[in-house]
Parts: C-alpha cells; structure tokens; sequence
C-alpha cells in the first residue's frame, strides 16, 4: 500500500515531483512553504489538501508517512531530522555542510527501518543504470578515466536567495556538481580519496542583483577526483568534471568512462559506446521519448531521473501491505544519507583545493565536531 | 622567387610536408633521414634529387635556402641553430627541453633577417583564424573560460622510440600539449602565468613494447591554465585542456571559448558560435573540403593548417626578388622561436605540478642555465 506524502518546497522540483508522485498513484497530502501564499498557492495549483508555513504541520500529519525535502540547503537537516525522530520516511535534497549531513547521517543509522534516501536522481535514469551494468561487465575494460561536462544557463534564481550565496550552499559545483560526484561514484563503485579544484564567479552581479549585493557561489567550476586505491602513481581512476554555467540557450550533459578496451558515453540521456577496434560508436540506449512535462529550470536527465525514481519508490511501497513499510530492492540503488555525507565531503574539498591550489584529501567525518568549531571555520572563510 | 628546400626527416609530417611544398611551387632539392636507407627511400617516393645521412650536407647544400626540420625534439635545436649559423631560413618542429628552445631563441635574435618559426600549424587553420579575428571583434565580449579537448588513438611508434620516452620529448603533452598551449595564446593574446596538471601513462606496454621496456610518456594528460594578469583572484581566462590518447577509432578536436556574451566553437576544422540570446548554434566557417591526401597520423586540423602554412610561405617568399628574402605580412600570425620557448616552458611546468601536485608558475627562460644545471636536473627527475 502506497504511503501519503508530505511535500516540502514549492520550487520547480516540487512543483514537477507532485504531478509525477500522483501519476504513479501517491496521495499528495500536504504542502508547506516558506510563507502562506507560496504553500497557498501551489496547493491550489496541484490540487493538494493541505498546505502549511509551519513544518510541524506536515510532519505531524496524521496521513503523511513519506516526507519529501526540496528546500533550501541549509535547511534540510533540521526538516530531515526531525522527520525521521518523528517516525516518517525521507527523501530528501542535499545539506549544505558536512556537519549537517553526518547529523543526517547519524539519525538514519538510528532509524533503519525508515527509508531515509538523497534526491539525487542520476543514478535512477536508464542511461546510467545501463552504463553502470556495463561497466560491471567490464565493457571498457580496465576504467582509467571518466570525464563529465556539464554546461547550461545560470543556476542563480530570479531574487537574490541562496542560490547567490556559497555559504548557503548555491553554485553550480553544490547543486550540480553533487550530483555528479554522487553518480561517479555509483559508476565507478569507487570513492574520491584525493581532489583538485578551480571555482570562479565569472557574473557577480546581474540585472537583478546589483548595488551592495554581489553573487558568491560560483559559476564555473571545474575538479579532478583520484578514485579508489591511494597506491601506485598511475592506478585509481581520474575523473575530471567541467562545470559551466555561462552558457545560456544551451543544455550539455556529457558523461565518458574512458577504459583500457573501450568507451562509454552518456549523451543527455541517451547512452552511446565503443569498443576499441571497431569503427564506430554504437546507441547502446536511445532515448526513451519523454512524455512527462518540460520544465525550462530542469534538465531533463534530472527530469526523467527523478521520474524513474518515483516509480522506484512506488514498486518499494507497494511490495507491502502497511503503508509505512517498504521493500530495499527497487530502491537499492538510490544514494543513502552516507553518500550524501561522502558527496558533501567531496564539494567542501574541491572548495578548500580552490582556495589553496592543492589536492585536498577526502576524509568523511567519523564524529561529529565540538559545535563551536563550525563557527570559526565559517568566520576564518568569510576572511578569505 | 620561392628558396630551394632542404627537409630534414622521413617521417609522416615529413611525407606529407613535401608534396604540399611541391604543390606551392617550391623545389625541394634534398632530404636528410636518420639512416642512407630511409633517406633514399623517401627521396625516391618523392622525387628529391638528393639525400643523405649527414646533416651539413643539406645545411651546406648551395641551393638549399630553407631548412625544414621535421626530426625526434631532442635533435631539433642542433640543426636549427646549425642553420641558422649557415644563413638559412627555418621552419622546425619543437625542441626537447626549454633550454634547447632558450638556444634557439638566441639564434633566432641573432638572425633577425633571416626566417625562424616554429611548425605549430594550427595558427594557419582557417577556424582558428576566423575564431581570433570573432574574439578580437568581442563576439563572445568578455572570455571567460577556454575548454580544449582533444581525443584520438595511441601517439605511440609502431617500435620503441622517443615517442615513448618522456625524457625525449614523447607524450601527449609534449607532442599536441604543445600545438594546443601555443593556440590559446595565439587565441586570447594572452600567456599563462600559472599552471596545474596531471599526467598518467594508462597504457605502459602493448604488443610491440614489452619486456623490460616501459613506455614513460603520457598518454592522457589533464591541465588548467590561468592566463594573463596575475592580479585578481576571478580575472584572467581559465583554459582547461584535456588529452586523452587512449581512445582508437576516435579523432575530437574541440576548442571552446566562453565568454560574457557568447561563446565560439571549434569542431575539427569547422568553426561555430552562439551569442547569448540566440537560440542556437551558428556556423560560422564550414570545412572547406579537405582535397589533399588523407593521412593517418595526423589530423585533418593538422593537415589542413600546414597546406595553410605552405601558402603562407609561398606568399611571403613570392613577394621578393631575391631567393632568401621574405615579406613578413604573409607569415605574421606563424609562430616564433620566442612562442616556441614560452609553449616548451608551460610544458615544463605541467610535467612539474604532475609531479609536485601544486600550481606552478611559468618562468620565461632570460639567460642560459650553468650546463651542469641541465644534468643535474636529469639526474634528478630520473630519481622520482
């Protein structure tokens, strides 16, 4: 039996999750927004219930045992949190720092019955799950380099908001690039252990944000990630990931393995590959001809991603016959709050490689730090 | 009235070099290979009256007036120099090290009335050139970031040579690094004062390299160039620069520039833009239609720059009475000694930041190092 849903958010994700939540048979019990209006007015527009600027409203909802995160990073933690001690499951967007998300962390490891799963949607869309399967079976042979392009218009938001601001986890290497350190890690089945990075804020100020105002969170970014073993100087798979947000009119998503008997390419969201030694490249998955609807802010690999997991979600649900209860093999795949950890880890590295032109080491946080600590760090970058 | 040509070297550019040469009108009178065998052989193929296995007797020969030196880097600066002692005109290839370009450098000076550029044919690319001549006009207005990446099968000879060696001026970097490094300088006007990269060799041994043999030239190589001022942490353009040459069956030759209101692309030979706003992608310049001979080794870009170089060359010869006087007009854009120092100094600094891990700066050579300088610094790499 599928579980009633409470939605956090009212921007563009929630606004193309609800729709696709309804489609596949979830009752959408409950909205909150950040003010009235905007609960208001989605609710009315997607015909939900139910509609709140008061958190405690949706997670104590008699009918909502699926809670669904898609606010503004720095507030995640406290909405994830709070949901799973309330006994409700999550899916949720990413944290804005590694202190929250090991907070995350930390109340899902307490919580293991409860679904507790990242929103990133990558690794649900059939492009990656197939290259994935291939790269398992060694279609590249050995892996020795992935490299991954995305590029795209600005990610900043109409307003002045967090999307400006670095620190409230905006820019294109938190909101996209997490995304893709999550999927080269699914795709590799290894994890970065050492990174290098470059972030720029090429546009400061725009049309809409000017006078005192300037935009923090970069626009252009660009790192390197040795995968997997810390040994030899040539083993350990490269990634390297160019990330632009310049580049307005146009949409790329571009992801290569690159191994030692041929390569692999996913092309939006199709999937082309080539064996060395034969001519030419081959569609190994064409595009499935997406019927769901357009939307301008999201590409569609997220776009039908994210569609492929809801129908993960509901084969998960329905295996059972409490609404609370769901099924871990439909949704096995999906980033658990420990790869959003591992993720976060990775985006606060390159950060700190921009900033001291080294390699960072990748070290996931194993306890939690003294609360005072995470202030200075903050006062001592805001310096910077 | 066109010089007589003296080429030294049998190899594929060689090949190709001499056909587009007779094609222009230029009479090519003699050729140098390694070996009498070879040297015959190539003049045979391609109707050269005379060859030889002893260089001063092309630099010596009386109706040799340009030299051109398509021979192993680590061989290249001897016979430059040489030539230029002689009174004749050069065209060459890279040198091994940057103190060899350094030597050049001061021969060069020494011989300013005398022609002396380097073989990086891509200047001559009519892409590229249109592609300068956009950037100069601020089609893309402010550049922001160049993306260059360049994909195709193993560098490698079929026997073991210098093209498997680091130390003799082998691998990717040093090979089509170079060609690139001195396009983004041509391109955005600027040079590189900080650089950052990473070199791997995937493949170490194949078929034909085995045993106690180890191939020690990269195969895929990964840097970011900042170029220009060094003041401001946001200013200057980013250049990121991808090799990979583990990739057979496959030929990518894309050169990308980001700017504030647009940005160019260069697919192969074909030139492309967008202006923001615009919905989509112009051509700008199309192949033109590539009527020469196909050849394996090198790419169409290439290819189709020297046949452009060749033309330059006629052009500039064309214009005097006298067989070795030259106009400057026509060979202005060519790369000079002086590009050749700077291209082989960022090469250099690449290799130290793979080694290092850290941005290395550029340091134009302006004196020649203490010569046990040179030995000591082999020594020392050789120890890592």
């Amino acid at each position: 039996m599928l579980p009633g849903v409470g939605v956090f958010g009212t921007g563009s994700t929630a606004r193309v999750l609800v729709p696709l939540l309804k489609a596949e048979g979830f009752e959408v019990h409950a909205v909150w927004g950040k003010s009235e209006e905007e609960a208001g007015c989605l609710a009315k527009e997607l015909g939900i219930p139910f509609h709140t600027s008061r958190s405690d409203d949706v997670l104590l909802h008699q009918d909502v045992d699926l809670v669904c995160i898609y606010i503004p990073p720095s507030m995640t933690r406290q909405i994830a949190v709070k949901a799973l001690g309330i006994g409700k499951n999550v899916l949720c967007e990413k944290a804005a720092t590694a202190v929250d998300s090991f907070k995350m962390v930390t109340a899902a490891r307490y919580y293991p019955q409860l679904l507790s799963i990242m929103g990133n949607t990558l690794r649900f869309l059939p492009a990656f799950a197939a290259m994935r399967q291939l790269l398992v079976e060694r279609y590249v042979g050995e892996m020795q380099v992935c490299d991954v392009r995305v590029y795209g218009p600005s990610l900043l938001d109409q307003a002045y908001g967090w999307t400006c601001e670095e620190l409230m986890g905006g820019g294109g290497l938190h909101t996209v690039g997490s995304s893709v350190i999550d999927l080269l890690s699914y795709l590799t089945g290894e994890r970065a252990h050492r990174v290098h990075g470059l972030l720029r804020t090429f546009v400061q100020q725009n049309g809409l944000i000017r006078g005192i105002r300037r935009v923090t969170s970069d626009d252009f970014c660009f790192f390197q990630m040795l995968m997997g073993g810390t040994g030899s100087r040539s083993g350990g798979v490269c990634c390297t990931v160019t990330l632009n947000f310049n580049m307005p009119g146009s949409f790329v998503h571009e992801v290569m393995v690159v191994g030692s008997a041929g390569r692999l390419v996913a092309r939006g969201t199709e999937l082309y590959g080539q064996r060395n030694g034969s001519k030419s490249e081959e569609l190994l998955l064409g595009d499935s001809g997406w019927v769901g609807p357009e939307v301008k802010e999201m590409p569609l690999p997220h776009l039908q991603g994210l569609s492929s997991m809801v129908k993960a979600l509901r084969e998960s649900f329905q295996a059972h016959e409490e609404r609370r209860s769901w099924a871990r093999g439909p949704v096995a795949m999906a980033p658990t709050f420990e790869d959003g950890l591992y993720v976060q880890t990775v985006v606060e590295a390159v950060k700190r490689s921009s900033c001291s032109g080294e390699w960072e080491c990748v070290e996931i946080m194993s306890q939690e730090p003294d609360p005072n600590h995470n202030l200075c760090e903050a006062l001592q970058r805001n310096k910077n």
